[in-house]
């Protein structure tokens, strides 16, 4: 039997406090599975009184989880403060400099700074872990940098903020707009502190990073993703949507071509047959694509207290049992610079066109997309009401410059009384 | 950089072929991502003249696979020759008296002798490693294994036999019996020599025991496994099934109880709405539920020459990595032996009788349904020929055990023409 495995909590809201309710409720199980005890020496948050689910007592306690990360007593630090950089930033970088292994659920500092903290976790000869940073439960880190460590990664797809997932289903479910979903959202806590993070796509959006960089080599770039939030997504675009045979989902997709690494995050169309339409809820599903296992499809709560503390658990399983790995599946030292690249592929598109109800406003929507290149595959009109049109168009498959171009013209002419919408049609 | 990973591959059949093509096609990757160069020192078959898809001539060549296993020049054996015992036994165990860390493909061998191989390995203190074993290119072994490790899992299921399921589904989608189906999937070479591994459930059930042995912490036990295979299920099964609702898979499932380890593989209906119900052809799934993880389901391919290959990578590319990892996820002399249990979950069946058309069948059924407390939710009875009325009854959640009384007593009376059959109506 091997001493134990001292671990530092720094942190304990939701995912500090439900991996100390593993470590207390599963400790036989834990013991037996690795070898040796896992224990924890000390924790650190900004309140100590705080009431808490779980009895903290027994562990040292620390005011600054700087402090915890040097602490003798502690092997490895679990960084669940979260903020891209500030405490939880300087914690990971003081365990790293105290040759301590790290496990982190924060995708916002791995996306901003993942390569400079990798760098140092390297050179430093640590773990620095994060499965709990995408996806929640789901173990799609250790899928991909380990699994399919044999692969050359083709794509890889994520719905990955269940936030945004909720207010999409739950828009579509209950017959609600957009507002009122997002704030029945915020009263359930659904939200985080700047809730752009969330409908904005940008936390889905670091996730996202952070699956290219294993997937293909580069250095984690954030500011190479295409982003587009969820706030522009009104009930008619969902029903008008599922009445052609789709559902809207939030979805990440990053691909390797010769013109770089592309990397987007926007609301798009599922078919309904696609394994990504019946995700309801905070249920995140990733899709990975090789060039030998062909298509893995995993799929599991995204957050939460119980799922989110089982994935930093597989790390601190992992480290209990010796695993040496770098950061990102090859050393941070071989990563390449990304170059950002748009979207390329062709796509159908779904559009969406208020249109003034005036004679002639579809002859001029229809010659400004056959002037841009776009062709209909499908049209339709809905009931309007005195002043506007809703019109949806599906195209046939086409460039995204091609219908951008498409809606400048369109926007010249004043014949939409709305920004018109284009979603593109992701075939998954 | 270290020194290069030199394997020797026992077995050049498709999972053979595939690995050669990926040590060939991915050589940077791999070296890029475990930091060594992955290289194949031998290789063996039992011809060495055959025509194969990769030219293998660079490789020392071993007519007999247990010379392979003792060569010097081989750090890692792969044995993917298959058969439960035999000269896949015979290499596996040469590899491991020899020191040597051995990856396989081979279901039916750890089925049947997991638990002395496993003993065997850890006291020479190699690893053996089987993630090609369990659907194909799906990582489910190492999820369970190291992923969920802080988890107490409280159930494991799967379709896991691809043939099993291109049978069903093509029956369904085709609508051809399945005696017709079964002569197609032989002559697509989708069946094992002997074709009752797969539609006798034997092969899934080989795959349930080996995920069952690390979700529950017990010796592997293939003995203890309820098993049916779907060799009784009809067209008009399928059909009736899929008007009430429901699709017919193949599937496991595994949990622990008081009374012990429950595990069957049956044929069974899910509903509609399950992941699991539009699963076509090869595809696999499994879903695995922990205490804190909640439900995780992983998909995929669940063979074929790349998924099966890209498995075996992932395998060698830990051990190049320099995993080291117990087989069934604690050490095989702390593994209990599995006491096994019947199912006992109340369950909702649906039963398929064909009764003779003549006056009072109909009562007599219902009689014996209640007189062995089986209360019935919905009965259909469908068109029928002269002689015989085929009728499906969905019955109210209840004990396998008291259906099995009521066909008991049913077979007495005289009044169907063909034995009846039980499905479950499995939730997942």
């Amino acid at each position: 039997m091997s001493d134990a495995l001292k671990l530092g909590i720094a942190g304990l809201g939701t995912v500090g406090v439900g991996v100390v309710k593993i470590i207390r409720e599963n400790a036989a199980l834990l013991e037996a599975r690795s070898g040796r005890q896992v224990t924890i020496s000390a924790v650190s948050a900004r309140s100590k009184n705080k009431s808490r689910d779980v009895d903290v007592s027994d562990y040292a306690w620390e005011d600054d989880p700087v402090a915890l990360a040097k602490r003798d007593d502690v092997d490895v630090v679990l960084e669940l403060i979260g903020g891209d950089s500030g405490p939880a930033k300087a914690t990971v970088e003081a365990a790293i400099a105290a040759g301590k292994h790290v496990i982190t659920a924060n995708k916002a500092m791995l996306a901003l700074h993942g390569q400079e903290l990798a760098l140092k976790a390297e050179a430093a000869g640590v773990n620095l872990r994060f499965e709990a940073a995408v996806a929640g439960g789901i173990p799609v880190i250790k899928a991909l940098t380990e699994s399919l460590a044999g692969n050359n990664i083709t794509r890889v797809m994520g719905v990955m903020n269940g936030t945004c997932n909720y207010i999409l289903t739950r828009m579509e479910s209950a017959k609600l707009p957009y507002d009122v979903v997002f704030e029945e959202a915020n009263k359930l806590g659904y939200l985080e502190a700047d809730p752009n993070l969330d409908v904005g796509g940008i936390d889905a959006a670091h996730k996202l990073t952070l699956l290219s960089s294993i997937a293909f080599g580069t250095q984690v770039n954030f500011d190479g993703v295409e982003l587009e939030g969820i706030g522009q997504i009104t009930i008619e675009d969902i029903d008008h949507a599922r009445d052609m045979g789709f559902r809207i989902k939030l979805l990440g997709i990053a691909q390797m071509t010769d013109a770089g690494l592309e990397q987007s995050m926007r609301p798009v169309l599922v078919p309904a047959a696609s394994p990504l339409a019946p995700l309801e809820g905070g249920t995140n599903m990733v899709v990975i694509e090789g060039d030998a296992a062909g298509q893995i499809v995993l799929r599991g709560a995204g957050a939460g207290e119980g799922p989110t503390a089982s994935a930093v658990m597989g790390d601190v399983m992992d480290i209990a049992r010796g695993l040496k790995i770098t950061v990102f599946g090859q050393p941070a030292t071989t990563l390449k610079a990304a170059k950002a690249a748009r979207t390329s592929n062709l796509s159908a598109f779904s559009l969406r066109l208020n249109l003034k109800d005036t004679p002639g406003v579809m002859a001029q929507i229809s010659t400004a997309l056959a002037n841009a290149g776009v062709s209909i595959d499908r049209m339709r009109q809905f009931s309007h009401n005195d002043t506007s049109a809703p019109v949806m168009i599906v195209t046939h498959p086409t460039k995204r410059a091609a219908v951008e171009a498409a809606f400048r013209s369109i926007a010249e002419m004043d014949v939409t009384t709305e920004t018109p919408l284009m979603l593109s049609i992701v075939d998954a």
